[in-house]
């Protein structure tokens, strides 16, 4: 069964579609082709996801019917989040520029997050603007980072603190790509996909729990199915809420201290999801100890992410005061209030008003009650 | 009579005020808050125009009703084109991100070109997105760079090759500043008014004609009714086209020359409005060649900017290959032809195609003519 689901983003005068399904990378030619004349092309990449897809994709483009198709240029940049940094931004830029880029040009994100974020940053600001086509080869990138528009970089203060809101063109996901992701990363973003369910839609996480096991071992086909109903709830944010001025934030579920606790952690221990997963479980801990949904909601997410290995509390050697010098920078706070996500219960989250000084005494808290332990 | 004239810009979601007049800069707190709550403020300018003008922005934000207008950080960046560069918007967003930047602050740009375009730039990308505020200081950047969005910086490829569209929530634009202004740098702000004039309205031109003495005295009065006309021209053209995609090429008259040759000669001998000078004429004749305007367009044009002490030919020394060289990297050239302005009378410009063989060839053939004289 080849289904190819089509997911519509439509924003004012910038609809796009969302392509599902398995096997598409070897079908990109045509998807690329439909979204209209392009002069030169663009791929960026990283090592490893180039070794394990960078000859279907090659492949695909040499079956185009435009020469510039088959002419692209290849552009590796170094792999992980260590890794969505201005240099990196700037190789793009140069690699574009240096093979006479016009506003005709096309990159395509091949690889996770990272490059993606960065291609987009990349194709935003090119001439002011060029388009791209992610193709996300992550999970989490699947689910997530590559719809929506949201691109950008880190810098020492933080994560994606300069960025731009730039739709893609078309976002190509393809389920077959996930049978090379490593575990550890599978699971990853499995959190993200456990948000969806969380925020929005409880029938999700029924899912996740019937067929763990199908889960666990990627079958392509369900992964498909999993990625297109997450990826038809962030269309269907987005649309309502491009600039992440109301309902799109629910999407940042778990991520304040999900974010804090990476770059406390110097964005070497957790990968993105992980830190996320131990995000989640905490806000919906907080949700349940003010009230706003049961306290059987924490146990089973704790049970539905630890059925993916994915870490569920906070380490003991990460101090409260760290992460809240953190979240301190986060673009969610403003004037000493920060906009916080809480749990009203699985598949309604909603957005409400946290103070920094409630949330430093909260994270001591519970700080001093793991070293208890 | 302290006329304080406001020209709309309305675009969808994003309306915004141009005010000009006279002595504006003293009145800065009272039309920073109407545009909406502040919770911090970035003041970008330069060592000149800070001596010039910081004093007196610096009492208005102090009589603000907010404290934080009173508290704003004040950066200053060398001055000069050959600054628009990648190192200076860091230094925005590293002076932004150690001030704790959220979604309320507020960048204001106080100069000329250079850091309007550096601190838009900025602006657009810190959090994906704040809001900022121009106050043009060059009689260029008054009737030009600062209304319609267009941010951006200079790589070695070119100029504003990296850059976005991100409108300002107000600009403000005080004549008496120009009064500081030496007479080149207003010379060349008037070569940019002089384009609308060709561009757009030809009354514009009968007016620097039948009022040139007062002009060149820069009498602030005069100036603000010939800003507030080139402002209302760009506040039409960008609210048919925010992006660039037609109408607003138009504004671009004399630019493909004026770019080519500041880039080589490095930035360093023409100003932009001189640069822009050259290319108009240049434009003219070649359309006046081309019988798409009488001939005696170029001879008025030159007498208008030779008035202005603004040069009018293409130097000697500057040979048509490095400016070809130069026009390659044109955001304005797709797959070998480049889009280009021709005057069709005057008050009338209008895009057409240049094969970049043909300008080539009528380059050469124009620096041959030079040589032999």
């Amino acid at each position: 069964m080849d289904m190819h689901r089509k997911i519509s983003v439509q924003l004012e005068g910038r609809a796009y579609d969302v392509h599902v399904g398995v096997g598409l990378l070897a079908q990109m030619n045509g998807l690329i082709e439909a979204i209209g004349a392009v002069t030169s092309v663009i791929v960026v990449t990283d090592p490893t996801v180039s070794e394990h897809h960078g000859a279907t994709l090659r492949a695909a483009l040499a079956a185009g019917s435009s020469p510039h198709l088959a002419a692209a240029v290849w552009l590796q940049l170094p792999e992980g989040e260590a890794n969505k940094t201005r240099p990196n931004v700037e190789r793009i830029w140069q690699a574009a520029l240096e093979h006479g880029v016009d506003r005709q040009t096309l990159l395509i994100a091949l690889g996770g997050g990272v490059v993606c974020d960065l291609t987009g940053f990349a194709a935003s600001t090119l001439l002011r603007g060029v388009r791209w086509v992610a193709v996300p080869t992550s999970l989490l990138a699947q689910v997530d980072a590559s719809v929506g528009g949201k691109t950008g970089f880190n810098l020492e203060w933080g994560k994606n603190l300069v960025g731009t809101f730039w739709q893609p063109s078309a976002v190509v996901v393809d389920t077959e790509v996930l049978l090379s992701l490593e575990a550890r990363q599978l699971n990853a973003g499995l959190a993200e996909v456990t948000k969806y369910g969380v925020a929005f839609d409880e029938s999700l996480l029924d899912l996740l729990e019937a067929r763990a096991d199908e889960v666990r071992l990627c079958e392509p086909g369900l992964m498909a199915e999993i990625a297109a109903r997450c990826c038809a709830i962030k269309a269907r944010v987005v649309q309502q809420d491009e600039r992440d001025l109301h309902v799109r934030r629910l999407l940042n579920f778990g991520h304040t201290i999900g974010h804090a606790l990476e770059q406390a952690t110097g964005y070497q221990r957790y990968l993105h999801g992980e830190a996320v997963a131990i995000g989640m479980v905490w806000a919906t801990r907080l949700s349940a100890e003010m009230g706003l949904c049961p306290p059987g909601h924490v146990s089973r997410l704790e049970r539905i992410l630890s059925g993916f290995s994915l870490p569920i509390a906070l380490p003991s050697d990460v101090k409260a005061e760290k992460l809240m010098a953190a979240i301190a920078s986060d673009k969610k706070v403003v004037a000493g209030e920060l906009s916080f996500i809480f749990c009203h219960g699985l598949g309604n989250a909603a957005v409400g008003v946290l103070g920094l000084d409630e949330l430093a005494t909260r994270l001591s808290a519970a700080s001093s009650a793991r070293s208890r332990y």
